[in-house]
């Protein structure tokens, strides 16, 4: 069996997540390549210590010694937003294969460059839309391509977390347009956006409103992921807190309804999915990720119900790597199910999605949106 | 159409459930008689006015009034239980239909005296476990009865109250055996026996174990209904405040499990019911009492799972004589549904369940698990 | 007591609601008035047998002599909409006090006209939006009027039904626009509308789309209520299957969404209501009606979740007049609450909301959206 | 930093969960010592590949290699029940520390004997009742310990699997005495009796019933884990299908129910466990494993209600290793916290628990519940 050397560039939050995924995969799938765990790649001194707790073969301080080595197969993008860009042309030039975290790039143009130069030279490329790897989003999406409920006439999907309903909580760089690119839109509406392409189609129109409730923040003193000591000094927040839109699909009837927010209190990381059509309906919620609704009009008159499908069977998707029948994975092992998939194409030589061009029509939606929240009417994708 | 002259005994809780029975039995069911609440009896001098609140036609302080009357059709008992036995029997005797609440008497061998009273004399007779009435539990007999669930494995039904946590709760009548014959075992857990008999089959043995978790409770100084103002003086409880068993059933494998208590820290009134059986399973809780959670493993693997049945469709039992699909029903219209029955079956001159003849082979359970209790071991409840 | 005299004008659906009401009324509730089911009236030929099996005093064809009569105290109107706004001015300007079930009027000119004619006349007036009545949104409002949800950020009310989902359905009066007004939007919307100025506030402009799914219907050959048998004509609806909508309120950074839709397949009657503030948040689904759930960010950190209330006790609104704790109540009843604050308000002289003020107002809104779904940009409610 | 050499004796289901925990330790957790996957053991060919697979840094054939090794500081046993004892008793008295998996053994004489050698022997000893390392069993525990729920009514724990509903299933090693040692009894009753002893204290004296629905099975021809071909010849199942139990605790009043089963048609893996006490009540699913329900009777009256708490706060036991706040975990994350107290038990030279002595008290309540069952009484655990 062949080794592929990955070089993951990133440490934090999403650095672990790939770590994790690519260490348990040889223990629940059988990939047809050896996954090797090479180089791991940050400006922080402390790389050095992690790389070493986490089992990756060695280190560096410069993401370039990455793309430059011969020994890479593959670059991992788990690096803050703003450096995706530079880096993932940079691996395609050199022709190693790329993943990259989502969002794409802090710009439209910088996300289509990516796609551009990725597609250009042949590497298989992925972005980090794990959800579609839940496996109750995947059984959605197999009912839905079966005809299970039809035609569509709602898709809501709506995405709440709670950490900002605190006015005293700090500014971190999530919150900074020069950093993040964009607020509970990029960061949570990305998901759902490609959950909403994913399971119902392209988007053609939309209507967007957005709110930022607490315009002004302290300035963090020191941060670590999302926890962060609040300092005296304030600044603004220049990103979204909230976002609300009204879609019109293409070549469909369905409305569609897409929420965004950091203050839906009482929600840690509620994303709920709702798709009703002219045969079915399917709910979901990420707080209850191993579950999925589904309502069958075909029942019988006086048993029809939304049934709580515990997704946790052989015969469900990604299941069958897991665990016995009925016990429960967790957001973790969504990524050892996206990183088996992606390294499964590199090995048989095919595509996967989500890839860039998934990432760019993503971003290029939530442009249009925030055009639209601007202009305060309908926007049209194709016209962005 | 024909008068039907109605008697009711009692003017507390369960006369007002009867007596909103009586009044809205005509909104929404065509029965085949024209109910007339004729006479309201109460040995308490409130009656007047509270008869003429309630639209009764004239009221007594004396019960042996309405047994004697001409004009009086039907005797319906929702009086103290230490009363049942004498107003049943002397109905009986005089020709008249009998409704009466549960328990059907203070001991097993009055309710005896009783089924053997109203069965000579022919009329109609019916016991008040109004749940049978619940629109999702006659659904969940239907699908039991017609096979959708297979043979029964498990049958568990769990009654949970909380009334009784704060031990300065006073000692009403409930906790009294003089007055309630029973505690927990006889107020809710004669309606899962019930329950148990009408959705799985006759009871073979009992195993039991009792609690009194408090036995000494402040002396009422004043009640009415479930509450009541503490005095300083104590009292003794000396009927169960919970009750467990496991069961056999008569000629079926199914293990059974029931319980009630009235201890169930966080339920008011939670009457739960679970069956498995070798081809589906159902769910119910008396506090979501509009829904039945049905299981079938004729469902295609991968959709498999409970669904949650609102049971508010013109196909549902009693449904299509209520609201529009989906607008769910309360308590009290339970006892609409069972009141419709029971004069449909004096109207028709048929029979209708659960007759005095159930009310006593319930009894003779309850009577037969606290014989379990105290001897510590299993008991047959045919040697009872 | 003084009588008060009801002459109750329609006997379909909510003919049969508030029948049912006064019925109800007095076994529940002390009202400081006799409510006295005087006259019932409908053009149609049966309201003679209904009206005694309803058991009202008397009946008639013509609505005028209700209106007319000096024994009348109270119009209530349950007539089809396009009737509402002749009905309401006449008993105004007769110095009756008037009840008007939802929407007003098919026009917002017309509903303005209603709301002027009452107020001259200064009698009690009321429109029939019983949402406001069922418990556990009471709850939600005492809640939120005691500031324990703090600062509004987000208002969701998504109301789904799916009767329309089956294309043969037929054409019933709720789909044409000369009888209905409106379709989902003013049907179930208008109930949404209503919920988001009771919880929330004023609203100051919105951004509305609608959808008609299936826009030919077999034209039905009979109907009755919602049942209807289909014909083999075809012909056109006219109103909107679904409707959405982004709302801001007035003076409020709260961003609000709002749904109403015929096509939520799965889903009999659910009104789902969320609002996340800055201290909490609450949720609402209508067919499990008698729960709310809660959420205080005031609870210890490690015990913080949403409580589900089972809104079924003494200190809960209207619930001590209902049964005993835990013994839930059903769609029936939110009718009798209701009009026990109608009666109750005219026997003390007093107001009572939501007044024919409330039922234009709420128009006004649903008549802003409809043009908004036409200019496809925000439009003002005080632009309209 | 020093090395901790783990030998695991075990390369099926149970071996996989501990070799995932030992995996994924330093990526989450920071233990005081570096866990070294030094040798994976079996007497299956496979293991050399799957010891590749796996990342362990040997292989052998013959488990006493393990033990006989200097090398090895850890004898980890996921071996088959029957080999358990011999294990174990080996490991100890070579002085390395073990942890064994449940059951102990196959009987209470050799569970005792274990026992008795690794507390002669003085090394760290634990037992693999996993589910007390479920982060939300861990904070109810916390929650009781702390007085929440007060004094403890009820516990109920019912654990239902559906996998031998089927009849044609095949009759595997754990429906044979000789292989398994005890049904769902010993399987899943030990999760449940060990969460009793866990949360609410020891058990006294027990009552118990069991049932074994189908009795003969077809012997498979081959089999995996849970999965298995079914042959021609048939077979008899000689453990229980179903067990159900009540349960008195030493000094307290509280009833205890228990019951375990393979024919909780519906249920894949529900492990349901509820306590209600004086001052609250908790409930648990193990399908819905992040979330544990909570009730307080200190909530104001109008807002009390079970609380869904997400177990997913840094505040929450084991939670902070992880994933932001809402991010669950999986079944197999909980043997990563529970090999993480092993290790660290190790490293700082305590306690740790459930430990052999756990395991074996654990033991004896299933023995004694098999003679209650066959004997049809109470039966005293200490007569035992």
């Amino acid at each position: 069996m062949k080794d592929l050397n990955i070089a993951l560039i990133g440490h934090k939050f999403m650095g672990k997540t790939h770590t994790h995924a690519y260490t348990d995969l040889p223990i629940f799938f059988n990939p047809d390549v050896r996954v090797v765990k090479k180089l791991l790649c940050s400006n922080e001194a402390d790389v050095k210590e992690v790389s070493k707790q986490w089992g990756w073969e060695s280190y560096t301080l410069r993401w370039e010694e990455a793309v430059e080595s011969k020994d890479i197969d593959v670059i991992d993008i788990a690096a803050p937003s703003s450096l995706h860009s530079d880096i993932a042309i940079a691996a395609a030039r050199a022709g190693k294969h790329v993943f990259c975290e989502k969002p794409l790039a802090l710009t439209l143009e910088k996300a289509k460059e990516m796609m551009q130069e990725v597609e250009k030279a042949g590497v298989v490329n992925m972005v980090g839309f794990n959800y579609r790897r839940v496996p109750a989003l995947a059984l959605a999406k197999k009912l839905i391509d079966a005809g299970m409920i039809g035609d569509v006439y709602h898709f809501r999907g709506i995405y709440q977390q709670s950490w900002l309903v605190d006015p005293k909580f700090p500014l971190v760089w999530r919150l900074k347009k020069s950093e993040a690119g964009y607020g509970s839109h990029g960061d949570m509406g990305a998901h759902v956006i490609d959950l909403a392409r994913f399971l119902v189609g392209e988007v053609e129109e939309v209507l967007c409103e957005q709110r930022t409730f607490v315009s002004e923040r302290p300035k963090p003193l020191s941060s670590s992921g999302l926890s962060a000591v609040a300092g005296k000094e304030m600044g603004a927040v220049d990103v979204d807190d909230a976002s609300s839109m009204i879609m019109k699909f293409k070549g469909k009837a369905a409305l569609g309804y897409f929420e965004a927010t950091r203050y839906g209190t009482g929600h840690r990381n509620q994303n709920f999915i709702e798709i009703n059509g002219s045969k079915g309906a399917i709910t979901f919620n990420m707080e209850q990720m191993n579950e999925l609704e589904y309502y069958s009009c075909a029942d019988a008159d006086e048993v029809q119900g939304f049934r709580k499908i515990i997704v946790g069977e052989p015969s469900h998707p990604y299941m069958g790597s897991w665990w016995p029948s009925g016990h429960i994975i967790g957001f973790g092992e969504t990524f050892v199910n996206e990183m088996y998939d992606f390294v499964q194409a590199i090995a048989k030589e095919s595509k996967v999605h989500p890839d860039f061009r998934d990432g760019f029509l993503c971003q290029k939606i939530l442009e249009t949106a925030q055009i639209s929240a601007r202009t305060r009417r309908w926007q049209k994708v194709d016209e962005v």
